[in-house]
Parts: C-alpha cells; sequence; structure tokens
C-alpha cells in the first residue's frame, strides 16, 4: 500500500480549494482590501510605543484573557461614536473581525446547523460559517439580476424557508457598499426566532448622513450581534482587531470557543494605545468619503455604473470583462478589486492623489471596456 | 412562543460547560501555567519597542499574510537550537500554538473523523479537535493506574484500532513531564498510515540531556508535524506564538483554514524583535531545570511522588486531597496546578526563592496532606 498525498489526507470539502486572499502585490496605489491609506499619526505612534514599551518586559507572563480594559475602551468608543453606553459585560473582541465571526459560528453554528447570508456579501461569511461545519445558504438580495440592495421580503421569505441558526446582515454592505435600515435588520430578527443575528458594520462610520447603528437595537433584541473592527474607518488593519456588541449572555458563550489568551499583551496595548486617539484614528473618514463620492460621480460620467456607497469603497458595474480592466488599472500602478461579480470591480477610496489616477485611468480605459449598451 | 434563552441557542455540545482556563489570581507566587517567572531583559525589549516603532506608522494597512520574514527567523532560530535546517515552506506560526494546532485539526480532522491522544495529556487538545467537530479518542498512556509514561505497544494497539485522522504525541508531556523517544513516534507514525501526526514539543528545551527532537524524523515522514512554542522556554506566552515544522504540503493546507491576516504586523515584528536575541530569552532554562529538580527531590523527600521531568513543571502524586493541597498552598501566596488528576498536582518551576517558598510549603503540608500508604 503506498503513502496517501497530504491532499487525499485533507479534509473532504478543502480538497482542491485555493486559499483566501487578494494579491498583496507592490504596487505604487493599493485599492484593493479596503485599507486606509493614510499612516497611522505620529502622535498615535508614539502612544502605541510606549504602551508597548510598558508590556514588553512582562511578555514571560500570558495576556490578560479577559482583555478587561481593552473592552472597557471598546465600549467607550462606541459610547462616544454612537450614543449607545454598554457595559464592558457586553463586548467581546478578538483578532480581527473575522475571528469575532468565527467564534460566534463556533458557538451558534456548526455541523447540523445553517447560517444564511444575502449574497454577494463579504464573501468570508461563507468561508467562517463552514470551516465550522455550518451549512451555508447563499440568500439573494433581490430578485433582479445586478440589483444589490436588500429587499426586505425577500430576506424574510428566505429567512423563513431556511429556518437559520445564523443569520448575517452585512451593512453597509461589502462588496457593494449599500447599508440597510434598522427596520430591516428587525424585521429578519423577528423571522428568525431561533437564530443569532449578526449586523456586520465594519465599514458604518463611512455611512452616509441619517444610517443608524444597529446598536440602537441591542437593548430589546437579545439574539442580535453587532459587529465591528478597527481595520477600516479606525485606519488600523494591521493590528487586527475586531469587536462586538450583544448580550451578556451572548458574551460568555464566546468563553466556550476562543482559544485562551487569544488576544495578545502587545495586541491589547497596541489597540488601547489607538483607542487613547480615537479623534485622530478617525480624522480622515470625512476625507475619504468625498474621495468616494468623486470616485462615484467620475465613473458614472465615464458611462460605468457605479453604485452609490456608504462605505470606503466603490462597487463599479458596467464593464466588459471586469478581469481586463483590473489588468489594465493594474498595468497602470493601480490594484484595485476583482470580487468575482461579472462585469464589477469594487475600488477603496483612498486620497485625493488616488484618486485622481483612479478618474484618469477610469476614464481612459471607458470607451473600450465599458460594456456596449452602456456605450450606446 | 416564547423567545429561547442564548443557551437553548447554543451548539448541544457547549450546553452547560465552563470556559477553559486556569484562574488568573493575583498571588505574590504564579506557577500555575508554566510560564517563566523572569522578565524580559532590558536588550530585549528596546529591540520589541524598536521594531514596533517602525511598524506601528503602518498600521492602517494590512500585514504581511504570509510572515515570511517570520517564518525564516523562527527556521534559523530551530537550525541554531537543533541543527536541523528547514526551508520555510516548511514552517508555518499562529497566534500560540493553540491556534497552530487548531489550523491542523480544521484542515485534516473535522466532522466524520477521528483524532486520538493519550491522556493525561495537555487538556487543550481534546477541546481543539472538538471544536473542530472531530471525534475525540481518549487514549491510555499505560494500562496501569497512575503510570504516565506512554506504552508504546499500547499506544500502536489504539491507533490500529481507532484509525485516527489526527494524533497528538505530546513531548515532553503536559502535565506528566516526561518525554517520549522517536522511537516511540516512529512506532505510532508507522501504526497511522491515514494520519498526520503531531508531535507537541511546546517544552522541549527543557529535556534532560540525550531527548532528540522529532524535527529529526520530518526529512522521512511527510505526514509528521512538530509544533513548538514561544511561550515557555522562550518565555514570551504574552507575546502568543506558537508555530510548527512540517512538510510544505502541510504548511500549504494551513491556508486553506487560517483566517487571512491571523498574524497581526505587531505580533511579527514582536516576535521578531524576541527572536534576534534568542539567546538572552533561552538564557533562564538551565536555572528553570535545576529549580525543577530541586522541587522532585524535596518532594521525594517529603513522602510525596514526583515524576522526574523533562519540562519547567513537576507534577506531584501522593495526596490525600489535590484541592485541599492547592487551597493550602494558595493560602500561603502559591498558586500551583489541579490539573484534575486525583492526588496530584502540577507545580511550574520559577525562581530560587519561589522555588524555596514551594519546598518549605510542601515540606510543612506534607505529613497533614500526603496518602496514607506514604506516610506509613
Amino acid at each position: 500500500m503506498s503513502e496517501p498525498t497530504i491532499t487525499q489526507l485533507l479534509r473532504e470539502d478543502l480538497r482542491g480549494q485555493s486559499a483566501y486572499g487578494a494579491p498583496q502585490l507592490d504596487v505604487p496605489i493599493a485599492l484593493n482590501t479596503n485599507e486606509s491609506s493614510y499612516d497611522v499619526p505620529e502622535t498615535v505612534v508614539r502612544s502605541i510605543v510606549e504602551r508597548v514599551e510598558k508590556a514588553a518586559g512582562g511578555l514571560n507572563r500570558y495576556p490578560d484573557r479577559e482583555f478587561t480594559e481593552l473592552r472597557a475602551a471598546l465600549a467607550d468608543y462606541l459610547d462616544r461614536v454612537t450614543g449607545v453606553r454598554l457595559p464592558v459585560e457586553q463586548m467581546w473582541a478578538a483578532n480581527g473581525s473575522n475571528e469575532v465571526l468565527s467564534h460566534i459560528v463556533q458557538a451558534f453554528g456548526g455541523p447540523g446547523r445553517v447560517a444564511l447570508g444575502f449574497t454577494p456579501s463579504y464573501s468570508m461569511h461563507p468561508i467562517i460559517a463552514r470551516g465550522a461545519g455550518t451549512t451555508w445558504v447563499d440568500g439573494l438580495r433581490d430578485r433582479r439580476e445586478g440589483v444589490h440592495d436588500l429587499d426586505v421580503d425577500l430576506a424574510v421569505e428566505q429567512v423563513r424557508e431556511h429556518r437559520p441558526n445564523v443569520v448575517f446582515v452585512c451593512t453597509p454592505n461589502n462588496p457593494t457598499g449599500t447599508a440597510v435600515s434598522n427596520d430591516v435588520v428587525r424585521a429578519i430578527y423577528d423571522a428568525a426566532p431561533n437564530a443569532v443575528v449578526i449586523v456586520d458594520e465594519a465599514y458604518v462610520e463611512f455611512a452616509r448622513p441619517g444610517t443608524p447603528s444597529a446598536l440602537e437595537l441591542l437593548a430589546d433584541h437579545p439574539r442580535l450581534i453587532v459587529s465591528r473592527t478597527m481595520s477600516k474607518a479606525f485606519a488600523f488593519a494591521g493590528a487586527r482587531v475586531g469587536y462586538m456588541a450583544a448580550s451578556r449572555e451572548i458574551c460568555d458563550a464566546m468563553r466556550l470557543v476562543r482559544l485562551p489568551y487569544h488576544l495578545s499583551s502587545v495586541t491589547q496595548a497596541t489597540a488601547l494605545a489607538a483607542l487613547d486617539h480615537a479623534d485622530e484614528m478617525l480624522a480622515m473618514v470625512d476625507a475619504i468619503k468625498a474621495q468616494r463620492d468623486r470616485i462615484v460621480e467620475a465613473a458614472r460620467v465615464a458611462g460605468l455604473t457605479p453604485t452609490p456607497s456608504d462605505a470606503n469603497f466603490v462597487l463599479i458595474g458596467g464593464l466588459t470583462d471586469a478581469h481586463a480592466t483590473w489588468q489594465a488599472l493594474l498595468d497602470r500602478g493601480i490594484l484595485v478589486r476583482d470580487v468575482g461579480i461579472a462585469h464589477h470591480l469594487r475600488i477603496t477610496a483612498g486620497t485625493p492623489a488616488e484618486t485622481d489616477a483612479v478618474i484618469a485611468a477610469l476614464t481612459d480605459l471607458a470607451p473600450t471596456h465599458a460594456l456596449q449598451e452602456e456605450k450606446a
């Protein structure tokens, strides 16, 4: 009997798969992962160094497993930016919101259970759900091809049909860009009496005025979870800190599935330093929104079909061949994201100079790259 | 219909469980989690601060998803301490060896699959295996009650019986303290033709002279995985860095299950700084081994039954009531670990002063806490 190959030993559903992840290419203009194009300010760097210096001597010891100071700082932060005051027991955090979401599906999903999301949406949701053995159901956002806003009646209908244990609502939605109202969240919640409902608000700080946070629903909705991240508006992707707000009972359940000491002392120190300077970390949000709106407008003028956005990116449709346009932009030193939706690309909003380059490239490419009907 | 409670929504097997983790109590002498009692040296703190300072300005960007520099530094480190030279493609790392082990069972375990370990052993192994939906089989180390060395014939017999997909061999074994030879690892490997065999060497740097590393077997054993950690001998528990060496194919498979960007830029910078000072980080290993051997000898003299140890802890048996002794030690300001083995406690070897306190307490307590037959 010959030795099996490693592939033959792999879990069946992983065989032949390729790893998730946008290409990490060294390009002049990287607008493919919805990072902030603005470096961390020097004053914040100083605070990080001070906090890490204090923690470093004690790295022989395990971190505070409960990361209580960090949870308190995150609660304070949410209070400041949303006016919703939560006790530390209603906060949880992990190495990126991906790990937060993973904790949730490990606790409430798993083999024999169902997670439902409305696609196109954040592509890690099904990966995380399946990673915990959960059956993933790809729900529709709208019956009409190319309409990306979430139809509330259709959403409720799908929830009733699939009776999920976990529901993902991404708002503002990645990669389409638009937010849903709290009425939609409420309707989905009410239709799913045996589910935890995750509202993934990774991009919420970029939403247009008047967009409420689902945090306002928490008090009356014990099965609701609002997940957020320091990676996007907070401009701290490299630190890998995601967090969530939910009932105490849900946060307690996270302790049953998280690996002990999952947040290092250095991560806790770094995040605390940045949260001490929340205003500086968020300072570029308005500037980024302005660039986003410039991209929407320029794409429209160029004859493409951008979706107005509540996030720090724009989904642009109307391309004959998305991959060809992706390559043509890369040839100009601009890396954007092919999110796997035919005729569409996603472009992160960066600095004014980056926007200038994007607009020049789109204007230049549109005549040969736009779909025929758009050109007509 | 009333709302379900959060507990009712939990995955069935988690209901009623309590979270893993030793108590984090503020005590004068903490010898319960096998940390190093020695602070990180000031020169290393300086290097950490320098590396983090360089990384901090760029924390708006995601980390290097492939953490190539860190993998290269870990390969260099293994070469220095073991003489086994591996290419970077054979290295993997994560937030603590718990996460490394979790990646492995996610890739090679899962629902319908079996993981086998030989208990008592590291209590996270079954938790991690079950967390990925894997069926856990609690193998015996020896048929005789209280004998903790791994009987190779019994191990092979159990492997043949249960046909596992993943086998855990912990050496030196936590919490019993002794190492197994590479002959035992080879026998288990040969008996499990469809398994990946994980040799968990978290404590290997503390092994007595002549104990080989399973790294020496890697070249001829493509299904073998050697996991290690920076938390123990490397004295860096707070940084949360575990790693493994295995075939390229196995390391590649980890990319299918890890959450993208799982290692933050700050974690990578911190670990690199410490690896630049490996000699200083490991400087206390011999001193800790000397304290460990002092504890073994003193416990024996006091009429208890310590297991000679290849790790930085000692498992002490012969106690009438392990919990009562745990409490009596805590009343003296000494926190040790009740590992759930009747009549036994595990004590980490720390500084000479901590050892003095442990020996004084054990000597004091033994007459009233030792099992009757030991006193006779």
